[in-house]
């Protein structure tokens, strides 16, 4: 059995990432969506293991130290983090793994692990993002104007990643996600397996 | 706009390429099957610019000279080619376009544009090569056994090409074709007009 392919999904906040995952994943069980880890109190309606695994600050600085964390970073004062041993049981599995992650932890990975997918999701332009946040209505202009200026920073790493998903549909997004992930499997470094397979036949 | 992707289509005789390419290409107005250039004379019913470029051995050996061909190969005393400009004209349009060629000129083409995706098609097994072949009852099990042999050998090419399309159904293999094409196109390599048009944005 071939092995499963890790993928790396970033993008700025406002790309509408979770649409594009949640309408993915939809129905899908040979895809799984990694769980992180996280030093911060469970929110009301948290469960661990499902939201987050909730550690606390030794537990998760013991993972650091013995290297089970593929990937972490502090913010505000709280750690988060990839659990290597969840995702390489699934992958071992044949099972595709998608970490939804920020830049800083997708650059970790690609360090980490280089054959990884590095996927990164962008608004169709800057035009289009601040009228999707202005649209919200959730929002103060400060506030849009803010996360416009984070957006476009965030969006400085795209060149790093392997591929662009730009979300002018949700649909079109979740296709092409779609795409890079079925064209992951026909790589010929993954199909190592059924090549021993077909050349060992009546050898 | 971005430029179109270069595909080399490759798999032994007998794994079902054409007919992969038939169901794959059927309404698509964005990909090019390439015509090739040959010397060999037109069979009764074969078009001039549709089936293939008739040259005299002459303008083939001239064009080779100057460059005009991405690839070439000498069959049983006749030549066959991509003609260079035909290929670059629809690739600057935005285009994909696919080479069905063999293992031979596939191999000058991943020296000459490292760029182009390549695809090595493949049957399930050896077996299920074996009764197919049988199946169609036009050959004699002589024939067979030496067109196994050739598609073993041709197989051995397999490891060179960037993606192995398993053709277990027709329908599965062109899903696979298309996912990717698809893909080549979302590479960040590939998207560099856009993010030079959103980074310009409100620069």
């Amino acid at each position: 059995m071939n092995k499963g392919t890790l993928v790396v999904f970033s993008g700025p906040s406002g790309c509408g990432k979770d649409t594009i995952l949640q309408k993915y994943l939809d129905g899908r069980e040979d895809v799984f969506l990694s769980i992180s880890a996280t030093t911060r109190s469970p929110r009301p309606g948290e469960v661990d293991g499902v939201n987050y695994f909730f550690l606390s600050e030794e537990q998760f600085k013991k993972k650091i130290a013995h290297d089970g964390m593929l990937e972490y970073a502090c913010y505000c004062g709280n750690y988060y983090g990839t659990p290597r041993d969840s995702v390489y049981q699934k992958l071992n599995a044949g099972i595709d793994v998608i970490l939804e992650i920020e830049v800083q932890g997708a650059l970790q990975i690609k360090e980490r692990c280089p054959e990884a997918a590095m996927i990164f999701v962008m608004p169709p332009s800057m035009e289009e993002l601040r009228s999707r946040l202005v649209g919200r209505g959730t929002e103060d202009m400060e506030t849009v104007e803010k996360r416009l200026s984070q957006a476009r920073e965030e969006m400085k790493a795209a060149p790093q990643y392997d591929y662009i998903i730009v979300n002018n549909t949700i649909e079109q997004a979740a296709e092409d996600l779609h795409a890079v992930l079925r064209s992951q499997r026909l790589k010929t470094e993954n199909q190592k397996e059924f090549l021993n397979e077909v050349f060992h036949y009546d050898a």
